[in-house]
């Protein structure tokens, strides 16, 4: 019956971090799975972006923490040669066998080609080389497309063929010369890490007047404190007008809306990211084939009769960040177990809560930089009773004790009438992993007056959590 | 009237960072405060303690962390004298004038000398000149002197002036040969970062066949193989028989308990504290003139008419950890300050609400470990229906970017009837910031559910809470 459709309880477009939770959770709740994939299992962030710009950063973080610690010394500059020896061995040498294996072991069956919606509960995949497949899901497929990097209208950029986190999280040869468009987490830890891997001339041409222009006002900066001191050109209210680049792969030249011409070896842009729905077949279903595809909390996609599809990470718009993604494939896999098998499916693992505004988020640069909730700006703006209380991280005795020299700032956003914590932002070094705290006092909405009795441990930088209450008043 | 008592709102004996906190919450709560201090304001943690342990350990850690970052390498070993400096301007090169000025803008009045009760409300000083000065307290005296290194009675080891932390702490040239006896927090840490600045032969005699006896067993065993593999002689089930030292200050034979005989240039005893109580005229309010001083939760020492006595940190033997008596010394503070100007003294802020045998605790060892609330045994022990969950740290994708070879096991202790967690441990490289974390779920009693929605940050060592939540079976 060679005709006849491969039949899955659930068909995944996508193989990134985010459709291979979805489909384990799923496949945990007893369905059979198919995960369908164009490109490396894993995705993205497991090759070209979240997991190597980390293995490039990591070695940048400690050796700024060697140069402030007495008594410590580097041999020399860090080894790009290792470094990006290592990288490779994060991202398996950019083979997914690894994850292959893990998605089998759920159990889910992975197929190899480009996946498009064809009607109701219908998956057409496509390979390279003409081979073509019809899937058929009993009860759901899950979208989780994710998205691809943005690049602006700027005449020659397209055309120079210009770096994106891809390109710049596997390269192999560092440029000498490096000009980087925007001032967002990817542009500015790209910037950080190609810049001390050999990048000696970096110039970051940033459009608007400051760095992180989502975040607090003190976290951009701090980082352009750091990455000017480190020597990198930082411009500031500056768009490249016009890209020429004669010689594919030779220098570039970049002109400035201010009249300047930059010479470089290689451009990277980074602004952003368009969620990646062209020719998925989103019309064959009757959706708008264009723009992120809208779900509820269950992450079912709305305005699709039968409520057999969903959508999770970067394609649905409401978080592009792999965490939150992660996060709605557990919720979304869960959901469609419960449906497909008459139970309830309203517990509390199975809707997403989070407002995703306001997920935690990071920048791996040093100084490390994190916010969860909202900022100060925009909890005014939707008419919170705020108060804010802001702290110097140096002042704590445990970041002294860390680091000669600490420079760092912590905020939080108070909302007056439910003594909570709307919003948390940290900047400085290491300070990565008190995020996790941040969140959970954010999303639980844990009272002040709870945090109090929350002791932190001396001598450590948590204490800067007592820091704040004790200026708020507590 | 030369005779007429000095007369303060509240009476604070002892300026550790303990009593320095209580004194400073009494005055911003409007109280006059006098600070009755006989050796250095700021105390044995900020002098020879806590602060300076970690001076001498962090570089210890952070290279250890770069033993583990392939493109990194140390120009050498790590350069004793340059720790030592920086571990000097950790402590003020041992001058309290920082501190003196920090209690003087509480404001509070630091009297130089030793304290002594004498009757209801009285406190008489001394100074090692002879002089000295009655001082008598409107509401309030607090205990706060802390405790002093115990010793062990073994014959000879008194006579052989055994270094206790302080000596350790504040080394000025580290012994090539040294033995260690203990293997608990002080031992551990001492051990490791002398032996790292120089202690070429270090061996530790710890009297159990564990390290860290009263966390989870898997801390002691992943901290003694991180000691072995260093080169430290660990040897368990071992006791210090009889010590000779026949030259003050010249080498120190140690015969153990198996008929050897260990030649060391010192030894360092750490193998815990006793409240010091000794001659501070407990028996002149009533109270036993040993022991440590018993309080409820407001702090108030129980049995003393009046309910003018306090209690804070080390002293009343809840707790014998700077943080906890630093949050005891908030919550007496508060509550003096209240109860003086008739005041609501209940408020949620004016009791330790944190069960004492449950507090957060690091041990600043590489690996680095910690826990909070219980252990599996202890939970047990007390009848909690129970259900735990150990995760490899290793495992977590955001470790192995951290550090090649990274080695660490997490350890969740649930309350299956209501579903919050009782206890956490931690053990691996640089954990100690995921602490307050748990610390914040453990005290505010965060329900695992609710836990679920907390979404750690991809790709951090954070995401080991999803990890054992999954494991969990959520």
């Amino acid at each position: 019956m060679g005709d006849e459709d491969d039949v899955f309880d659930v068909i995944v477009m996508g193989a990134g971090p985010v459709g291979l939770t979805a489909a384990r959770r799923a496949a945990r709740g007893g369905l059979s799975v198919a995960l369908v994939e164009e490109r490396l299992a894993g995705g993205e962030c497991q090759f070209y972006a979240c997991v190597p710009s980390k293995a490039l950063l990591r070695p940048v973080e400690l050796a700024a923490e060697v140069s402030r610690m007495p008594g410590l010394e580097l041999r020399g500059p860090i080894d790009t040669a290792a470094v990006l020896a290592r990288r490779d061995e994060t991202v398996f040498d950019f083979d997914d066998a690894v994850l292959v294996r893990l998605a089998e072991n759920y159990p889910a069956t992975l197929i190899r080609g480009r996946a498009r919606l064809a009607g109701p509960l219908r998956v057409e995949t496509a390979t390279r080389d003409g081979g073509r497949r019809s899937l058929r899901a009993r009860h759901a497929v899950v979208v989780a497309t994710g998205s691809d990097p943005a690049v602006p209208d700027v005449p020659g950029l397209r055309e120079a063929r210009p770096w994106s986190n891809r390109e710049a999280t596997s390269v192999r040869q560092v440029p000498e010369r490096l000009v980087v468009i925007g001032g967002g987490p990817v542009a500015c830890e790209m910037s950080q890490a190609l810049h001390a891997l050999g990048a000696r001339e970096t110039t970051m041409l940033v459009h608007g007047d400051r760095l992180l222009s989502r975040m607090e006002p003190f976290t951009g900066e701090l980082l352009a404190d750091s990455l000017r001191k480190s020597g990198i050109d930082l411009r500031f209210r500056r768009l490249a007008q016009r890209v020429e680049r004669p010689e594919p792969g030779g220098p570039v030249t970049v002109h400035t809306d201010d009249g300047q011409r930059i010479e470089a070896d290689e451009i990277l842009v980074g602004i952003g990211r368009d969620v990646a729905v062209r020719d998925i077949g989103l019309e064959t279903v009757g959706l708008q084939p264009h723009g992120p595809i809208k779900v509820d909390r269950s992450m079912r996609a709305t305005g699709v009769p039968g409520g057999w599809l969903y959508a999770v990470g970067d394609v649905n718009g409401r978080s592009l960040l792999t965490h939150m993604g992660k996060y709605q494939a557990r919720v979304c896999g869960d959901v469609i177990a419960a449906r497909a098998k008459g139970l309830p499916d309203n517990r509390p693992s199975m809707r997403d809560i989070v407002d995703p505004a306001s997920s935690p988020q990071i920048i791996f640069t040093d100084p490390q930089i994190w916010m969860v909730g909202c900022t100060e700006a925009r909890a005014r703006a939707e008419g919170y009773p705020v108060r804010v209380v802001e702290y110097d991280l140096g002042a704590i005795e445990g970041a002294y004790l860390q680091a000669e020299g600490y420079t760092g700032r912590a905020k939080i956003v108070v909302d007056e009438e439910r003594r909570v914590l709307l919003g948390v932002t940290f900047a400085g070094p290491a300070v990565v992993d008190h995020l996790q705290t941040a969140t959970l006092a954010v999303t639980a909405q844990v009272p002040l007056d709870q945090l109090w009795h929350v002791v932190p441990a001396f001598p450590t930088v948590s204490e800067i959590w007592v820091a704040l209450l004790e200026e708020y008043g507590l």
